[in-house]
């Protein structure tokens, strides 16, 4: 017998239960981002490797999953790159771009600016985008992280006024309050922490702070010291920095930020950005709680200004969503000065959570709500129209396709979570009535077609 | 300035616009699919090659989008390989394997087989699934034939009943009855093209023949005679053959095929399994036409029973929608023996015949519904909760993010196709009214939210 077979590691196979897990999320999303006029595009899974090289730094770069060029690739290799191999090379990054021209996506956000780049003509600015499709990432597989999987991307660009990000905190505040997880937004801005360098004397550093700022929540002030002083930052800026930062989240106040940025006017810009945000969001009663978190950093380096993550209450997990404002990120393909806002929602934890919590609602539309067990040829024909008329009600129903044992027709009503199950013989034909069968409570009683119909 | 970026030739980019009809389409078929109690299921993008070659034949294979390996993929490569090619090869087909072990899925029934085989311990068969997902093909790109599309497949795997059959073309005439194109459903069956092969005398030749004949409707008997010829099949036969179908479809009735086959015992049963399941389509009414079409082949080797072609009327446009019964699709996967029904529509053709025909609605609830214009602070501080309360009661709302000139922020609302747009300025303030302007109409007038509300 041939191998079982499998599928490659870090890829999965969704199951009809897990999709209809799955689609309440990803329904739950759009149907939010919709009310906020936020309209769907999609992007090909396949984008050139011009496009996406260089964007997501060194370690980004190996990990895109390229695409094997058609036809006879290796005829366009020099012949003298194989001599070179013979004796000691060519290295694998020599010979790639001969032989691969193309890779699979890697994220959602350099796409979506190719795509503005390439069909500015044809935006209305400010343009309002939504995109749920997969990416693949060539990364290590474990626990909670694959090659494959779905970001959710709301976005909108050309327009810098702060109630984008208003919007986009209503949203997050409205998805988790639909899917019913509760969550903490954090919120910090990149010009605080250009700010923050600012004031002490380091802004040709502003990256390693950043970087370093980004890792307090998980290693500490201890486990980030070394790496600042690595780079060659001094004990007294680390110092001065730390006891900016050190009290950890919320414990310094957002008006203490007036008086240690006084002397920076881009770490002021980035106080008064979040103040106001945080006054519209009072004004709009944001039901999960919001707070200033100054040594929230993102790793991104395409980010300028306010910056938003989002983690569950009540579960131990990493961000549910973020993102945050970029000033410049279509500049890379030729357009600059374009600022836009997004967030993006991760489905994988966001399903893992609701899992957990128990959060997914037992009744679904999607599937059957009806099945007639099948008795043989006269039945069949007796049900058929039946089943239609159920299905014309828009009640999701089937007839079991072969006269098998009833035992076999009951399991697989069972199986597939059928909350009603009718019974046809030769008594029901002759009394023109239905025999239905509850599959929760067990319960069985005689039923006309109307009144099955009425019950949904 | 850096060159306008593109993408990949053959693929495609979604505007919002073609999103919302494509969704559509997608939301119809899918809504279709469940009311008939399948269950929607989703496999990887990426399959490990040893799951997709071969199943395709040669040609199909050669269309396989290669992924290469991570890491160092050169260092994989035999030594001598080089040295060879120094010298004269290797051929890329033998170096292909030691740096691709993966490839994109090709179309939905390999990866369905596959996942069938894989956790067949965890499905309950009959197993209906449908699944709608993009597939990749590196043909050479043209009009209406792209590198990547969707496909949207309906299986039943695990159940020979003949009403499989009949549910799915009530599945086929619903999708287009909902859709609003009207199509002719043609259906022929295998087992009476071995049949035919078997009266003929050339059961051995049961493949050439079937080829042949599916290219009857396109390049007719003068094309076919030498293509048969060629195969060694003696003038002779060519001309019963030809007897048997040159009328064409329609012509010869199924009844005479009781006569014609009437030797042939794997012929007659397809006459009449073609005979119940006309049978059942009588007494169901399906509204779309239904024919017996005896020189319908389908290429694909796969098919045993039914095989089912669907075309647009009124439009000349291949097959909308095709499928048909295997009786040992798993088998090349180590499990024989499972017979299955599916079939398989063409998003981008039906989008294509429903643009061509004017038959997309012209109201959707995805797009945004009403749009207030933003004339300054003070102004959008009053409107922010009003656009919230139109939210709250499910209407697609926005309000313009910056107090541009009137002019731009009308301009938008008409690129977006927005129908209502509403002017709060400090009449309308102090009046505590809403001017609300009807973008179709033109015309303007004063109301009150639940008003508006009132009016979705």
């Amino acid at each position: 017998m041939a191998q079982k077979p499998s599928i490659p590691k870090g890829t999965r196979d969704f199951s009809p239960t897990e999709m209809v897990r799955r689609n309440y999320i990803f329904d739950t999303i759009k149907s939010v981002f919709q009310l906020y006029g936020y309209l769907p595009i999609e992007t090909p899974a396949m984008e050139n490797l011009s496009t996406l090289l260089g964007k997501y730094g060194e370690e980004g770069d190996k990990l895109l999953f390229r695409i094997l060029n058609s036809g006879d690739y290796l005829n366009k290799i020099p012949k003298e790159k194989f001599q070179s191999r013979w004796l000691s090379g060519p290295s694998t990054s020599e010979i790639s771009p001969f032989i691969s021209e193309k890779g699979l996506r890697y994220d959602l956000t350099v796409p979506f600016a190719r795509y503005v780049v390439q069909h500015r003509n044809d935006i209305t600015f400010p343009f309002k985008r939504y995109q749920i499709q997969p990416v693949w990432r060539s990364d290590r597989p474990q626990k909670g992280r694959y090659r494959e999987f779905y970001q959710c991307d709301v976005d909108v660009i050309g327009s810098d006024s702060l109630l984008n990000e208003v919007e986009q905190i209503q949203i997050i505040d409205e998805v988790f309050k639909e899917l019913g997880i509760k969550v903490s937004i954090k919120i910090n801005n990149r010009k605080i922490l250009y700010g923050i360098a600012e004031v002490t004397g380091e802004t040709d550093k502003f990256k390693d702070i950043t970087t370093a700022i980004d890792k307090l929540d998980k290693i500490g002030i201890n486990g980030v010291t070394p790496e600042l002083q690595a780079k060659g930052i001094s004990n007294d800026t680390i110092y001065k920095l730390m006891s900016i930062l050190d009290s950890g989240p919320d414990r310094v106040s957002l008006s203490q930020f007036y008086d240690i940025l006084k002397n920076s006017e881009i770490g002021m810009k980035g106080v008064n950005e979040i103040q106001t945000i945080l006054g519209y969001c009072d004004d709009l009663l944001i039901s999960n709680e919001i707070r200033f978190v100054p040594i929230l950093a993102r790793g991104l380096n395409y980010y300028t200004g306010t910056i938003i993550e989002v983690t569950a209450n009540d579960v131990k997990m990493g961000s549910l969503c973020g993102g945050g404002r970029y000033d410049n990120l279509t500049g890379i393909f030729g357009l600059p000065n374009v600022s836009g806002m997004g967030v993006s929602f991760g489905a994988d934890r966001i399903y893992d959570v609701m899992l957990e919590k128990n959060l997914f609602p037992k009744d679904t539309q999607e599937t059957t709500q009806v099945m007639f067990v099948n008795f043989g040829e006269k039945e069949q024909k007796y049900c058929l129209p039946l089943v239609h008329q159920l299905r014309s009600s828009g009640i999701n129903a089937e007839l079991f396709p072969e006269s098998a044992k009833l035992k076999k027709q009951m399991n697989y009503a069972n199986n597939k979570n059928i909350p009603f199950v009718v019974l046809v013989g030769d008594n029901e034909m002759e009394g023109d009535y239905l025999t239905v069968k509850n599959m929760n409570s067990g319960e069985q009683k005689q039923m006309s077609l109307e009144e099955i119909i009425g019950q949904f």
